[in-house]
């Protein structure tokens, strides 16, 4: 009899291992279930789709079920809601088609992503105030503009998703107010990087940092009411944009250990204190490259990457889990926005390093070349061991591949005087001689010494 | 008495030296001479002045010299040319002003640059023929286009100037040939890149490959007339842009050695093997990071550095060169084409690897964000080791920085499968949830495997 591998959750993460270990085990059983109708869909694409960029909410799903079905041969079962993991029998419990069962497995992949973090306040129910994390939500959002042409939006939260759904809601022709509780956009950047983005968005919407939404009431119409400090703003919709936690529940419940970050504890291959129980994804802890230590990283790529790893194992072959620098980009209006590492020295000196920060600026083409754009460098470094430990870049253009080479330095343990001797590409239209990354990492040598 | 640095060549490695010297060792006697008018000049601006991009040639000199000269402190002394090196003396006799005389050194950079490769062929010497290689160069060819309204073009030359110049001249509304010896343009390239960047060209201009140029006449008028295998091109101008040759007879007859490349050789401090000798730049050899041995790479950036690092050691902080990959990126009308490493199976092999390679394609931005664009991505590994050892990449976006994720994986010996690995920032602007290096190094650990 063939050998079952379970999966929970069908998104990154879970359909990742799926196809993997289906490659990699042609005779193995395999089940996802899912507790919703998409499996395998780009979320990050989610703000596009709501201002418009993208047409259908489909064009989002990377890989349609009949395929993971057909030609996968993988048993992908959506509306199916695992309700118990049962360790000590090898069974999960699921309900759906209106029936409760209880499923063998021999490898278990626990995928069961995040959720957005819902500030408690008072009238945070309400109708006109959403969340975007799954498909659904974003429908809801782009139907919600289609058919009510709302003028005022709040959007809670600075951060990725929140600056974002800026852009998107700006575009629609929205007056957009962001309010963020820390002092700064952007917290995991450096704060000359979150500084030149708060200029930037303040152009065209309105940043309100350090400030904690008390409320939202309705007003006489149809309209909102938040309020903040002294402030009460109209609107009419409210975005909760403050971040995601990971989805431990029913992981807690089966005796699945959580890490120091509150998310699912896992070793290098994302074994699970249980046996033949793995976890992957946004529900799950990751090793982060520069401090060797448990990490919380809710992103795409992650998921993807250790869910093939995982299925690779379920499959017969071991593979470890890559280690994550926390690589980040994201678009804010005109600026590409990046980060790596631990780019900020608080961050750092709470990993233990002694850090030592510089941040550059220099133009993204040769001098004389037209139209050159700045780009701001942040970096980061250990004083003692000159070890770079992150960065941060902002800029019009030239931004969201240069990170890549600090993620890469990264990797491979460079110090800031390997930086500065990487031989990198240089052409008048693409970059300065000595390319912004190869400057900052002069000045920032200059610091050391 | 202080002791005396005198570097021959006032461009980019010898004026990176002096500067690197003065602020090194503010007491030092730092002399140069250069045997033209221009210093500190950016010839790789060349083209992009031609085409008008760039409206002054004097935009391209990066440092004028009365800030060398005041600001920094050195002798700095145009249309003075050394004639002989006397290492027993340690002296250059040097001609300038009418005069000849001979000046003595503690150390002596030789920075003397590269000449354009000229063909042998009868015509070479004609009028409407150029080539593009100093600032009065591109004087000459601008003035030339602006006064004469050239119509038709020939380009003797595939590679990074040919095809900057056949934009340039392309511009100007020029029915444009090039002719290039080899049977594909940009050698140095994958061959599956080459070809990208040929059907690119073909849609604008006429591209001959495997012709070599046999002669250029005069027809009756104005015009010349360019033979090659069967055919007889008429044109209104021809550039030469068949590569460069380092400038080693000044070196060579006071006894330094040339390396097996050609060019003159060095240690790892850029030393001669005369005691006190420099040389680095377009004349000088580097020591390539992935094969370990000398080559020879007349690029902008490792004149710089490396004329910067002898200039620390000359002030009395002594500083290794560092290795050079050979990166290099181009613009090539829409195209970006970029290099690094031993980016073709054939130089691998004859460096003594064992290569596989792979050439992938993906979008340069989430399949479902508008207007994504092509990337050809092609890596070079060696079988035994499983070590990326260089890579080709071209597209319409994205590339221009993606081969420095490459060229750091290289100066890190990195495995294929630890590029696999490298967490790479994602977002749906700027690429796909597996970067295409990530794809490519996927697919290329599949044949190593």
């Amino acid at each position: 009899m063939s050998k079952r591998f379970v999966v929970i959750g069908g998104d990154a993460a879970g359909m990742s291992a799926a196809s993997k270990a289906r490659r990699t085990d042609p005779d193995l059983d395999i089940v996802v279930f899912e507790r919703g109708r998409w499996v395998s869909y780009g979320a990050c694409g989610l703000p596009y789709y709501v201002k418009g960029a993208v047409g259908e909410i489909e064009d989002l799903v990377a890989i349609r079920p009949e395929k993971f079905i057909e030609e996968r041969e993988i048993d992908l079962r959506t509306r199916h809601e695992v309700t118990e993991i049962r360790p000590e029998r090898k069974t999960v419990k699921v309900n759906g088609n209106g029936q409760e069962k209880e499923v063998g497995f021999d490898k278990l992949l626990v995928s069961v992503g995040a959720s957005p973090v819902f500030p408690e306040v008072p009238g945070a129910e309400l109708d006109r105030v959403f969340t975007l994390h799954g498909l659904d939500h974003g429908k809801k959002i782009r139907g919600f503009i289609e058919e009510k042409s709302p003028e005022k939006a709040a959007i809670v939260g600075g951060g990725y998703i929140g600056i974002e759904m800026a852009e998107a809601l700006y575009e629609w022709g929205m007056d957009v107010s962001i309010i963020e509780g820390l002092p700064r956009l952007l917290t995991p950047f450096h704060p000359d990087v979150s500084d030149v983005v708060e200029s930037h968005l303040s152009e065209r919407v309105r940043v309100n940092l350090h400030e904690f939404v008390e409320g939202i009431e309705r007003t006489g119409g149809e309209r909102l009411e938040v309020s903040f400090g002294d402030a009460r703003l109209e609107s009419d919709m409210v975005i909760m944009a403050a971040g995601v936690r990971p989805n431990v529940g029913l992981a807690e419940e089966a005796g699945i250990d959580l890490g120091p970050t509150g998310a699912i504890a896992t070793d290098e291959y994302g074994r699970t204190n249980l046996p033949d129980v793995f976890a992957a994804g946004d529900c799950a802890e990751v090793t982060n490259t520069v401090t060797g230590e448990a990490d919380y990283v809710p992103l795409a790529l992650t998921a993807n990457r250790d869910g093939r790893a995982i299925g690779s194992t379920a499959g017969g072959d071991p593979t470890e889990l890559a280690e994550i620098a926390g690589t980040a980009v994201l678009k804010a209006f005109e600026l590409e926005v990046a980060r790596t590492g631990l780019a900020v020295e608080g961050d750092a000196r709470e990993a233990g390093f002694d850090p030592v920060s510089i941040t550059i600026n220099a133009p993204s083409r040769a001098g004389y070349y037209p139209d050159p754009k700045r780009i701001d460098v942040s970096l980061v470094a250990d004083e003692e061991s000159g070890l770079l430990i992150g960065g941060s870049l902002v800029g019009r253009e030239g931004v969201s591949k240069r990170i890549d080479t600090l993620a890469t330095a990264l990797a491979s343990s460079m110090t800031v005087s390997d930086l500065e001797r990487l031989d990198l590409a240089y052409a008048p239209p693409f970059g300065p001689t000595w390319d912004p990354l190869l400057t900052a990492a002069k000045v920032l040598s200059g610091k050391l010494a």
